[in-house]
């Protein structure tokens, strides 16, 4: 059936996507109807779509709602051909800002507000350049080798695991990062068994200013290509290098990506060093599409 | 000074437009404006931008009147980087369906309304498949050899003007034509003053079919890249490979390119062969944005 839909276009650092807001889980898309809404020349155009659910209406809800009963709000992400994510880093600041603006919730001065998501809850806080994130534990995993195309060496590169897998890799030089090719994914060894996001990052001159560190990158995302960010490959990026710097590294980075700029915190908890991702979330403008539908 | 401009997405075959009206031509939008609203990530996101607005409120207004006092509406075309343009062959049929829906012009059954554009009046009538419009004379210009990325051999070319500058490639095979790398600008050899559009383009199996010619394209778009559809690319095509065929070859043509099909017919005018254009146009969505600006 066609679905008639108030939709709003947001971006964190370019990466961009679709929200429209069904408190009550009443609307009930197909993947092909999700990826028609992302369909940058056919439909609306975003690397996501985002419902914005209550947990309670959301059959993956109830698992989060014993989690945490504050996560009120669940992000119900689509990647651009309709299949469901678990979690979308830059996504997730869009969706707050979404949500108060919308007003449908507010996070409280100092405080935080429960979000859920496929991969459990995430804690949103607001920061000085739009919101901040919990991403929750991390993990190091196997080194490899990563040639691009057209690359004439394999370079050495960790894996980082943030929920998603990533591999990261140091360049030498902004030029040597400027010049590389990722008009094709990179081919990697061993081959990840579910594939990677691959990180290709710079440090500034000095790395670490007043305390922070600083790094630049581009990223290749699996079954995406090239894109403008990507939330946890900047995590990633940022937990990487600080590894291969050693100790005395600061836990505060900020990293340039193309689309702008992300800050990125590791700091223990009860269960472990958590990273957090902090940036911008940007709301571009609102509208409303009929989605054709077949039934 | 920001602006908030009601705008409307729509596509011809996948070559997608941002439109807006402005009838009395008050809307003044800067280049980078233009860009921010054509901008994928960042604004709402097409390959060009449209304004409709009345032939008499645009200074390129005065010379339309003088050739056609029909031409109530000008179309003022953008390129995705703000910078104008002369004619978009897909656009135009867009823009003809938005003065329709609009209630700003109607096309009379079996007429044709006149439009204005930076290269003259140009006529568009309803079509079986949408709309079709009058793309006016053409020309035959030198042959050259096209090297695609990664290609062995440098092809013949042909040079075809539609008021823009074609170089047309034929190939034997679907399966060459999938395989050509355009992710990098074709190298042309001669190299035209003004760089020019690649069309690659492989005839059908038979080619012609009830006296109608049947041919597969894509098409590399000077400072764009591989695109979903080119308007004058897709005459340019037909007029190629008729010229090829030899002087039995039709004047009906069907074209093929990854953003859907699109109809080229040729016929005699009073001032020589025209050739015109057919093709769907679809309204996707409306909404409301505010543009920033630094007044």
């Amino acid at each position: 059936m066609p679905t008639t839909l108030p939709i709003v276009k947001g971006h964190g650092t370019g990466n961009d996507f679709v929200l429209f807001a069904d408190p009550e889980g009443r609307i009930e898309l197909d993947d092909e109807q999700y990826a028609a809404l992302a369909d940058r020349h056919f439909g609306v155009g975003a690397d996501g779509v985002i419902r914005v659910v209550r947990s309670a209406n959301i059959p993956e809800g109830a698992a989060i709602l014993d989690e945490d009963p504050a996560a009120e709000w669940f992000m119900d992400y689509r990647n651009a051909d309709g299949s469901r994510a678990e979690m979308c880093g830059n996504g997730i600041r869009v969706f707050a800002k979404y949500l108060e603006r919308s007003g449908l919730a507010e996070i409280p001065a100092g405080g935080t507000i429960a979000v859920g998501t496929r991969s459990g809850v995430r804690d949103i806080q607001r920061s000085a350049t739009g919101y901040q994130v919990d991403l929750g534990r991390w993990k190091l995993e196997d080194e490899g080798l990563v040639r691009t195309r057209g690359g004439e060496v394999a370079r050495p590169s960790i894996g980082i695991n943030v929920g998603n897998p990533h591999r990261v890799v140091a360049l030498a030089s902004r030029n040597e990062l400027h010049e590389l090719d990722l008009t094709e994914a990179p081919h990697l060894d061993p081959v990840p068994p579910e594939g990677a996001n691959v990180e290709f990052v710079v440090p500034a001159d000095p790395m670490i200013k007043d305390g922070v560190g600083r790094i630049t990158m581009r990223v290749h995302e699996r079954g995406v290509g090239e894109t403008l960010s990507c939330g946890t490959g900047v995590a990633a990026a940022a937990l990487a290098i600080r590894y291969w710097a050693g100790p005395d590294a600061p836990n505060h980075w900020q990293v340039k990506v193309p689309g702008g700029m992300l800050g990125v915190r590791m700091f223990a908890t009860q269960d472990g060093e958590h990273v957090s991702l902090s940036g911008p979330a940007e709301l571009v403008f609102s509208g409303t599409i009929t989605v054709a539908g077949d039934e």
